[in-house]
């Protein structure tokens, strides 16, 4: 079944120990587009300057995506910049130029509005409050930040009660619920509308509440960690993805769902940008698919 | 087959948000020997002070471990006292006094010595040195942390040249080789010595390196932890002791080694002391082992 996202499409500029890149196509609707590519027809809703490259355009066209709600404002494209630590799991952010990505106001083409699966970037909960108006899809997910957490509480809460799935990191858990316990922070969250919530652990994989059931999955062991940008929004697609193909909601299929989101969140952190991610193979996305079989079977 | 450990056996007063313990029992080598003793038969090398309760050696006992090489030594003995934060990960160490661990010479007993696996406490590397040196074990596990790492390196790296396994955390992995991904410094140490390397990630699990494979192991998702103190020395010895119970070190033995230790684990944070992990009944063990067998089924 089809899957809308709406959210950021950037060109991004990152720095880690294992090198620089500049100016890579970025975003969090990218990387969920792309990762969700792989498993069921994608509808994504964001906008571009005046000099976003074509080339871009083309492979987001190639991968299937409908781009007709990709709207191409006067301007600059979204630009953001950012250096890793030694410890990869830390980053700073050097500089972000909203640009025409601070009026975006979020218009759904009607193919995109009858997709039956929703997700809903991180961007700011009015917006995701409109694109739900727009929308008529039966099941929605949200990804939000510690900004909209601490200045637009109850425009949060508001969305918040009306979708079916939250993807957050463990830390916005805490923002969200002052609950350092992630068992604990997941009832409340639950309480407040979602009743399924993946916490995002970067290297500690993943965790799944769906009511009381609940899942645990590993991240992939890499040595080489190139450049986790994106990870968490290709996790976020490749769950969703997998989810929109099996159209089902029973809890072995968001088991299943969590590990693509994992696998595909790897390939991400194996190269700068977005290309390895818009490229892996069904072959390759299968292989890693049994490691991660191996990697939890006792 | 039997199992031996040296270790710390101590009186610890526990802060935690659930409450204090004062003066429970506690010790590495306490803990790891009610573990263990859920699957083989323990040898206890250590020693206590003349305030040692009896009704702790009584419990030690009932559990059927041996404790021959349980010193009683004049003076007091070893007390350990801490609090936790709120987030339970964090603790800080109020008071230390090593009393009479500060002079412990171990002495390993016949049995002790004739014991196919062996552990090796968080002691001086000298101290285990020496203890290998009277030890006939075909298979030896060792922990350690930050102070061996840094004040007694090459000692340290003697005794890991001759051992199988090292159990240790994950910021021990860092201190020890420098590395921050965890599997660049498990190759590291596997350079140094043993083949088989488990970094305890506290509630983010456990990972298993034996070789080339690596296995991923949930942590218990718990909503209440009353007192972590001595979940990793459980861990390590739910974990020898199954291995020393099935007598076998093929991987799928290891992998359900960690899940075993990692089920103690789970039940030693459920209370202050040791009183639960010693008193856990079979029913429970199986009981937990299955619901990790549903927590990571995919």
């Amino acid at each position: 079944m089809a899957l809308t996202v709406v959210g950021s499409v950037a060109l991004d500029t990152v720095e880690t120990p294992a090198g620089k890149n500049a100016d890579g196509l970025g975003g969090a609707a990218t990387f969920f587009s792309l990762a969700a590519s792989h498993y069921t027809q994608v509808h994504l809703v964001g906008v571009v300057g005046e000099d976003f490259p074509q080339e871009h355009v083309d492979l987001l066209s190639a991968k299937g995506i409908n781009i007709e709600g990709l709207e191409r404002a006067e301007g600059k494209t979204f630009r953001w910049s950012g250096r890793y630590h030694d410890d990869i799991n830390l980053r700073d952010t050097l500089d972000t130029q909203l640009n025409v990505f601070e009026n975006f106001q979020p218009k759904l083409p009607e193919a995109a509005k009858n997709a039956k699966y929703l997700f809903l970037g991180n961007i700011h909960p009015a917006l995701q409050l409109e694109v739900l108006r727009q929308s008529r899809a039966e099941f929605v997910a949200l990804d939000t930040m510690n900004i909209w957490i601490h200045n637009t509480r109850s425009e949060l809460e508001e969305i918040l009660a009306k979708v079916d799935c939250i993807i957050i990191n463990d830390e916005e858990v805490f923002d969200l619920t002052g609950e350092r316990n992630i068992v604990r922070g997941a009832r409340k969250i639950q309480d407040m509308g979602p009743s399924i919530i993946a916490p995002k652990k970067g290297e500690h994989g993943c965790l799944l509440f769906d009511g009381n059931k609940i899942f645990s999955a590993p991240a992939f062991p890499m040595a080489d960690v190139i450049d986790p940008t994106g990870a968490g929004d290709t996790f976020a697609g490749g769950f969703m993805g997998y989810i929109a193909q099996q159209d089902s909601l029973d809890f072995d299929t968001l088991k299943k769902a969590v590990i693509h989101g994992s696998v595909l969140a790897s390939y991400t952190c194996e190269e700068f940008g977005a290309d390895r991610i818009a490229l892996v193979g069904q072959d390759e996305i299968d292989t890693r698919y049994e490691a991660f079989v191996d990697l939890s079977r006792f």
